[in-house]
């Protein structure tokens, strides 16, 4: 048997839900539909350019583990996922626009086919679009746990631009940072799964944790495999973050770890990344958080997450685990999601 | 006594409203407030601009109209009227980076202020912050109204987006247009407001369409007022839409009542308008509008819908009427602004 990797834990976890999987994305394309042809278009391009749906799978997935066993037509947690996805999309569509980033997943960006405009549009569409699927779902603690995410996700997008070309922020800062972008959204998406569920107050907050941790672990290997020689395999332009100036944890690691000189290759290259980088600075970049091990505290933060979001899995309430035994291999798939997330950076 | 005017019907129906618009000023700072500090400096700077707030007072009006009658703390209306004026900026927002505005309401737009990323991501941000106000008001009602509104509006800026630089627009898909960008959410602030008064279906249905017609009336008049010569006291620039080659119906009037000569004139300087303008089109623009009688055209459409809107308010159920007899002058205030909105062009 091949070792598990981040890739067929993934795939194993996406089999194992594979009607439901299939249900959710038959009503993602049910429900992008619209009767202004520019739209379905575009958000098409995003979803054939085919993410993993990491975030809908987390629904799915909480949601049966924590019990809920509905099939067929009128699963209420595929819309939820649904609009966790819509959610998701929306905030990659503005993304790309403010970061005028020309390729997602490998391939040329909404923004860089359609426009600015037209990207801009889709996106408040399929948030729009979202809401109205929840609304018919008419679950009010659903809704209150994905309007403050996505409140959370702004913010978080917000700060991230604050801290940008800024080597003061801290550690805890950027913390917060990857919490809003990143990990609010993934806790929300296993906590929704738990209520639609049904599942007791102990469990909700026990996917709800896996999601927040699994969003940390996730983010914190996104940051490292942006200072990865590999990462070209997966479709990512190398060194986007440096080019930009954001501030993430290899940075942080390796600017705190650096002698004089070295700190002040930092600031001219982060602090002024629009007019101070020069050819082979990325290369020195390299060279620099790999002579300090910045990659390596990167993971080491990453894989205590994990391990957190693993743990996680455990503190789920008793009375819930025994009512849904029959689970117990999907737990262990959530498990082994979370500990090799990891292993993308290598 | 002076004439009525649409600045003075709105200034009388913004007093009678006064303590819920106060109410409402209050909800729309408490809740624009985040930990993220560019967040509320950068909203505080569209609300300190002083927009007319016509959203939210149509849904003040329409509760009141319909028979709401709470006072004090904890009034619903409120919160509703916050949110419909949150989904309203945050079009705004992404509105002025898609068209790279300078200017909104004759000061620096936010995104020429704070830049384009801040201005996206704020707008995210309360509209967000709008599905998280309303969730906490608990009715699924008036979040489904506003959700659909939302998606509509998108789909109406797409839709505007393709008739760009389009002279085989016809008339009908441009009222589709100005239907999805305006009317929409004037139609589902009115409604809103009779849901939560717990109006009956045929007042609710009157208040929807006097939104709608009056939406319609108010986007034909901005339309006429983009080719008026006074506009410059409104603190907009003067060709806005003729610059950037929207489709709106003084030009459209223009285009099919103009000779041969004309009809080049307006595929050049519309259908190209990024290359094909010279100095000096404005000005032959605003010629042949005059001498085709364009704003006529479009100002008698306006009073058209104007009307209509004001008929609306006849079609109100006879038991609503009976039981809320008090509120008969705020009835004739809300068919002033309908009748009087027609002469902002003058």
């Amino acid at each position: 048997m091949k070792s598990p990797t981040s890739e067929n834990v993934l795939k194993a976890l996406a089999d194992y839900l594979a009607e439901d999987m299939l249900a959710c994305n038959r009503e993602i394309i049910a429900r992008m539909q619209s009767d202004v042809p520019l739209i379905p278009q575009l958000a098409a391009h995003l979803v054939a350019a085919g993410g993993k749906r990491l975030r809908p799978l987390l629904v799915l997935a909480a949601a049966r583990l924590a019990g809920y066993r509905e099939q067929g037509e009128g699963m209420r947690h595929i819309g939820v996922a649904a609009c966790v996805e819509f959610i998701h999309t929306a905030t990659l569509l503005h993304d790309d626009v403010v970061d005028n980033s020309q390729l997602r997943r490998g391939l040329a960006s909404a923004n860089a086919v359609f426009g600015n405009k037209a990207s801009v549009l889709v996106g408040d569409f399929l948030f729009a679009r979202a809401f109205q699927i929840l609304t018919a779902g008419g679950s009010l603690p659903v809704m209150a746990i994905l309007s403050a995410a996505s409140a959370t996700l702004a913010e978080g997008e917000v700060m991230q631009m604050t801290t940008q070309n800024d080597l003061t922020t801290t550690v805890d800062r950027y913390l917060q940072v990857i919490y809003g972008k990143t990990a609010a959204l993934f806790a929300a998406a296993c906590e929704t799964g738990a209520v639609v569920a049904g599942a007791d107050e102990q469990t909700r907050e026990a996917l709800r944790q896996y999601g927040a941790n699994l969003g940390m672990a996730f983010q914190l290997v996104d940051d490292a495999l942006d200072y990865s020689a590999d990462q070209a395999v997966l479709g990512k332009t190398v060194g986007d973050d440096f080019y930009e100036g954001k501030v993430t944890l290899p940075v942080l690691a390796a600017y705190h770890a650096g002698n004089k000189d070295d700190q002040e290759f930092w600031r001219r290259t982060i602090e002024d990344s629009d007019d101070g980088q020069q050819d082979g600075d990325l290369e020195h970049a390299l060279e620099l958080i790999a002579r300090t091990n910045a990659i390596d505290v990167t993971m080491d933060k990453a894989r205590d997450y994990a391990q957190a979001a693993s743990d996680a899995l455990d503190r789920m309430s008793k009375a819930g685990l025994a009512a849904n035994a029959d689970m117990e291999p999907l737990r262990q798939l959530l498990k082994d999601v979370a500990i090799y997330t990891v292993d993308r950076a290598r």
